[in-house]
């Protein structure tokens, strides 16, 4: 096997966000589901920019949120995503470069700006997100390289991978690398509506390609399209390695054959944002997966880093993982 | 008197902060004093972006961020200051109209980009500001509107104005026109360093232009090249009408020729970042005179704002200062 060189390899749609604060006849006004994400275009992020509230920028993306997690917990990481050679290009690129994490796609040149998520928080917590790709949309194979898949113990990848047209043979040929080099392959499905609009090639990834799959309630739901969570448990288990499926304020559950763990969430004092919750928990388990922990501890890592985000305004983490991990215990 | 159209026009720098923790360590290597603000070039600025940790951007500078104080507390407020036409530039520019803010000021179409400030929050709250001015810098005063000045009930300049080569000039233009048209100037005099920089003009302001002075007890010592507060206080009584210093958790002090007023400081559960407690000490302030409530009023508005901005990352309210202030008391 090649030398290891990363923990987990994210290769994810590169975003800036836009946080800001919305009640629900706001959203209600610009017909945007809650909790959903939408993509938008150039001229629609503009003029839902120029209608909503002061905002604040951090970068995003979720396969980027989920490596930035996996830096504050101590794993060695590299992320693929496109980025225009724009400010906020460069925000994005500093951003994930300070945490340690390598970084080396080759920023858009001329033409579409880098891609912005425009997230508004209602008061119950919950974000609602309008994404316009910009330059993600033009992701291609060639920013793959195989022999980086290669050195990392795991590849993950993000559902809105799907979204850009080129990005999935990106995808396509990431899996293959990591195959080939006997790596692990994760995938998280990213949004329910993002479910709906790839199922059939979710449902082969899932069945064909992946080794970790992350998924929310509602998504697992909707790969199965049935009405139950247990209904989608036991449709998952047994169609990927492991599945580690999160359910909000109910914790996580975790399958891997046979064997099946409930997982309660950790305690948060005030949820302030629930953006990049489910981001967070799949670096949590995936740091503890690239250390052989047991199962139940990597649920755990997971629900903690949740809790420390959706504790704040934005995705990625404000205090150090392996420090919150340290004290509470699992690490 | 012109009619009245807005509470306060601010005029200072338009400014994007880059929000990062650091720790102390990170701040003697790069030679940073704790607590001021350095101006930095293009390029020192890149070089400091590309050594501090993952950041957060919000709008910033100091009178935008009073005005947006003012705009939280429901006064009519408008803006003049000088962005780029960048993404930043546009960021700011969103952010300061989505308050209901008037901000008409032409952005500058080529040459320098917005302007940024890198700032480091320690882990004792306190921040640490490396600024680089680059479109503020291009702010003449054509860009003041002398009618618009006389629509206001005051007009607010920041001390930093000074720095840039010709917003002097806007900031004397915007001073007379606001005198002949009987309406009030004040001042907040930034940072002790700029103090030094800008004595002799700062005292010819305070003693024959300014009606309502800002400064916290290291500025106005500075001022008056004095050692203790009480010695700078006995100095600025009876040099404008108005002098509201601000001491941290020692509260304030107002003084107007022979009234003296003691304002403790609100109570705070968790200082996060002391970032914009000044402008925000004087969006209080200015939203109570602006109302024609008596000193003691203004200082305690003062206070609360203060508290609310101190409490979070960044230098403007997150909640609305209007509610805050209508729940503890003053309004």
């Amino acid at each position: 096997m090649t030398e290891t060189r990363y923990d987990v390899l994210g290769i994810g749609n590169a975003i800036v966000d836009v946080l800001a604060h919305a009640d629900d006849s706001f959203l209600a006004l610009w017909g945007l589901s809650k909790g959903g994400m939408t993509l938008i275009d150039a001229d629609a992020a503009d003029q839902l920019y120029d209608n909503m509230g002061p905002g604040i920028e951090c970068s995003g993306g979720s396969a980027a949120n989920t490596i930035a997690g996996l830096a504050s917990f101590g794993s060695r990481c590299a992320f693929v995503g496109k980025v225009a050679d724009d400010q906020l290009g460069k925000v994005f690129a500093h951003d994930i470069r300070a945490l340690g994490v390598g970084f080396d796609t080759q920023a858009l040149k001329d033409g579409l700006s880098t891609a912005r998520c425009l997230i508004l928080v209602t008061p119950d917590a919950q974000r609602t997100m309008s994404t316009f790709l910009g330059a993600c949309t033009e992701l291609y194979p060639e920013d793959i390289d195989a022999n980086t898949v290669a050195t990392a113990k795991v590849t993950y990848l993000e559902g809105y991978l799907w979204d850009p047209p080129h990005a999935k043979e990106a995808f396509v040929k990431a899996g293959k690398a990591a195959k080939e080099a006997g790596r692990r392959v994760a995938l998280s499905l990213s949004d329910p509506f993002c479910v709906d609009r790839h199922r059939d090639d979710f449902l082969d990834l899932v069945n064909n390609h992946v080794n970790v799959l992350f998924a929310n309630e509602e998504e697992i739901k909707s790969l199965y399209q049935v009405d139950t969570f247990d209904d989608a448990l036991q449709n998952v288990r047994g169609h990927c390695d492991i599945a580690a499926l999160t359910r909000g304020d109910r914790g996580s559950v975790v399958v891997a054959g046979d064997e099946v763990h409930v997982i309660d969430c950790e305690a948060v004092e005030t949820v302030v944002d629930t953006t990049g919750a489910g981001d967070a928990y799949a670096a949590g388990f995936l740091h503890g997966l690239a250390r052989n922990k047991d199962l139940y501890t990597c649920g755990r890592l997971g629900g903690i880093a949740a809790a420390e985000v959706i504790s704040h305004m934005g995705a990625r983490p404000e205090t150090s993982l392996k420090t919150l991990a340290e004290v509470l215990g699992p690490l």
